[in-house]
């Protein structure tokens, strides 16, 4: 593992914070957290292994009606959402930043008009096309849905990636950027029309 | 809902303390924490909803690599879980508590054999078989669950319901007794069994 | 240390866990939380060392302008506040729980006449009456502050004790009893009476 | 309250997280949490009041024999060592964190050779001189505290200042400086030299 400098790691754990509250005060983000919970990822610059990504260890849970942080932010507190990023880091290495989210019945159609409206790509993968020697193989599943979600975004990392789910599979979707207070707002607006929209 | 008495409230509060202290002392359990988190749950006597049912608000979830409650105790805490116990009630109601923890793939053969051993009843429970009306309806599911669960297992309620999952669904398994105490010491034996059997 | 047995250690954790929900809940105890912080003990029966009795650890402190414990009930969390309790018991076996507070200025004239409206026995301390060998030999101060307790209410031990401080010693009281549901109930009692009377 | 700009916001929110990371992690700092606590501070620059200073909800307890925040970082959750902050940086505008420890009998003057040793200057104020108009006057205690400091250090803002107490008062000592991190380390430094010290 890779230690980042001090300047970095201060930014890091700045921006991570700053994005917990975010979330932390949205109320309407309790319908958007899956049942295996949410995390947020941050990885270093040029991250190659899940140390060097800083997550929340033991995820975002609903605790009171209202979205809380398990416990601390912890560089290596995630695997899958860290590989994930940093699969999709080595498309565009400035995307260092994921939280994901619910995928509920009905979600992925309206969340797709979101994403045209405010001019952002979305992938929608389909879990289903997954090769069978792929699922088997730890940690070769989010590979293949990185590469997946770029293949379909025309060659670029798209801004949000959804996936259908599967079979022992809950469908969740995930939101990326640069950093992680600019995609909790992003996050915490989704959240906020979706509770609108079924008004 | 109903106001437990405050001998009951006493007797329950003690019991799931101390129950939760032997899950988060047992190293080997995280093994057995689905994605989905695990819950523990402990109904008033002739609970009806899960107002009734005391749960860990925010579940049981992996912290610095050991297992530790999100949040603390509370009425109403869970749905799923509660609203399982309570179908289960309906058949025998002295099956008042209930942890559910993972189940890998492998996992099932190996636990079904570890029953027998131990003179317990354990039911294998297919959702591929779950009518889809069901599985739209609100709460039917759990009705649907706890109905095959004593059904597969010839009138009684079950020592151990396990599922296999299915579309977007994790697979998981459910121990229940009396109170917590018995059966969480019970399910950190199946995760010390369970971690020396994969040696 | 004497290990208690399942059904006290059930009948403790449950006492201790709706004792500190009575205090959590109940805004108008933070004016009389001290800056040394709140403790909850309760002793198992004839307990004779620290080990032997419950206690919260890391204390009850201010968060979001509420009571809230740091952490969680451990035996050996307490050690003045327990041996505080451990003499007591000397006198009066069946007293077994103890809360502490502050003791601000003004504040022990009027709590005197509330324990009079309340028939509650209160023993005020004036710890420059301790001797000074007495104050620097570990663990006796509380030895002593007992047995004053005890003398200047007439060889009982009395509902609340109070002392006035020290050098270096923040003013502290606290209010006794056979478990600590009862005396949660009343230290609330007394924060609300006395914050109205600020009013 | 003036809002910190969002670059300032991330610093500090990285800033303290890192340092708290330092004295949770430090075993001999327990021996200096004093009883009433441990608090970490970080002002906004050209702070006025204790709603711009970033403090610990809960302030810093001991709790499985560690040093342990009771709660998140917050603007406003501290108002004496805020105050005492606000107070210096009318001194030097540049001294805009501080942490407070334990002054226990006999540590002052070790304390004192540790400083010369490293070339700091510390102030040690005797309260008693502490004229009693401004020990009833809320929050002048502070501004006397700080005065004081400066006024025995030449007219600059020591690095560390220690009270020894007074009635109804716990001694303590503060370590002041630009940012957190680094007193955080010396801090710490201090502790374990403490601790070898006292072998």
């Amino acid at each position: 593992m890779k230690q980042p400098n001090l300047a970095t790691e201060i930014d890091m754990f700045g921006r991570i914070t700053i994005a917990l509250e975010e979330i932390e005060a949205c109320r309407e983000f309790v319908a958007l957290i899956p049942e295996v919970r949410t995390n947020m990822v941050f990885a270093q610059p040029h991250a190659k292994t899940p140390d060097e990504v800083m997550a929340i260890d033991g995820r975002i849970t609903i605790i009171n009606s209202m979205p809380q942080a398990s416990g601390r932010f912890r560089f290596g507190a995630s695997s899958h959402m860290a590989r994930l990023i940093i699969e999709l880091m080595k498309t565009d290495p400035s995307v260092r930043a994921g939280i994901d989210f619910a995928n509920p019945a009905g979600f992925s159609d309206w969340l797709t008009d979101y994403c045209t409206q405010h001019g952002w790509v979305s992938a929608m993968i389909d879990r289903r096309t997954e090769p069978a020697q792929i699922m088997i193989a730890e940690g070769s599943s989010m590979q293949w849905k990185a590469a997946e979600a770029v293949r379909t975004s025309g060659g670029r990392v798209p801004n949000i990636i959804c996936d259908a789910g599967g079979m022992g599979k809950e469908p969740v979707c995930i939101i990326v950027g640069k950093e992680p207070i600019g995609i909790a707002r992003d996050v915490c607006g989704i959240a906020r029309d979706y509770a609108q929209s079924l008004k």
